[in-house]
């Protein structure tokens, strides 16, 4: 069985945890928590010696990183259940480009070590942490509204949610904490919308893992 | 016939540059020059609303954005001259972890706008810019330097340079500039050392492009 090295709130977990789900493969899960330092502790930097999440061990002890990677062998491995990409190599290009603005271009730049480093380096309070989220969300997101907005079914390309969707509401969940106005973005809100209560996107939900605080 | 919108010093545009290189496909290069603003002309704008680089326009319009992607398209509508990814699951999975590491986690952070920012809002100088794109170069070669210790022949993985090469050596180039030391590297010095006086990677280099400053 396939192992998933997740944390409740880690968006890059999050993104795995849905695929794994949309593609309806069972897993267990050992939690790292990025508040408590387990990314830093020896045993998780032998696994991955980037100590980011997530880290995916497979049945044979090879262990994958990052989560575009191994969203994309997840899909490799078995197309069947439900496809992560569409079939048109020009769909596929757009379809991994939107994760990709995610992915590499908003999602990086708030890394925890990153929050650190603005504290630590530029004396940056809790406020300028949250402006700079912010600034990167929004300028991410003011970039993903028009590819959204072309769409010709409920979610980003075809009639069912993949790659897109995958990268998109871990990072509209985090928008939120960080106080975007989601209303600026209404085909994004709608994606999400749209996505959210499915069963795969629920099961994956940080507030339903079992290192999410109790209710 | 292709078209690549590009910078000489943009180290995605590079990316690119390379795997035509690798490829042997023909293209006609644009350039949209990242310092006189040419990334927000309403005409480049047009063709990619994230303003950044690179871009390809298919012979038939399409244009597509953000450099992994575009490489993968370029793997998939024709992976025969020279494979940019492995065959084995698990070692694709692991091109593209290392590839991820420096698209992901080391380039965006250093991104144009990311350290006008650094300068708006947080009153850094040339030092404190430069110490920090430093910083997360380091970061991330410390990642890689592991994963590319493990090789088996002169590159990552296989006997070619592929995604992983792509990736790396306009990295290098960047860090060179930023003044870091690539003999704690020596797996990454090495690789570097192998490919940058090839063909393709001459072909692909910076210096050049037809935008370069002239010797």
């Amino acid at each position: 069985m396939l192992t998933l090295y997740s944390y409740w709130r880690s968006s890059a977990s999050y993104r795995v945890r849905i695929a794994l789900a949309l593609k309806d493969i069972d897993y267990n899960q050992v939690q790292v928590s990025l508040v408590d330092g387990g990314q830093d502790e020896p045993d998780y930097r032998a696994l991955n010696p980037q100590g980011f999440l997530p880290a995916l061990k497979l049945s044979d002890g090879t262990v994958l990183t990052q989560s575009i990677p191994i969203i994309e062998y997840l899909e490799e491995a078995d197309p069947a259940p439900l496809r992560l990409l569409p079939d048109d190599a020009t769909d596929r290009a757009r379809a991994r480009a939107f994760a990709a603005v995610i992915a590499c271009d908003i999602h990086p730049i708030q890394n925890v070590s990153v929050l650190k480093y603005l504290r630590a380096e530029f004396g940056q309070d809790d406020d300028g942490v949250k402006a700079w989220c912010r600034h990167w969300i929004e300028r991410g997101f003011e970039a993903l509204e028009p590819m959204a907005s072309v769409r010709t079914s409920t979610f980003v390309l075809g009639d069912a949610p993949g790659l897109p969707e995958i990268c998109l509401i871990p990072q509209v969940y985090n928008a939120r904490r960080f106080g975007v106005d989601m209303d600026r973005y209404p085909a994004l809100r709608d994606i999400d919308a749209a996505c959210v209560s499915t069963a795969a996107f629920e099961a994956a939900a940080p507030e339903h893992q079992p290192d999410a605080p109790q209710p």
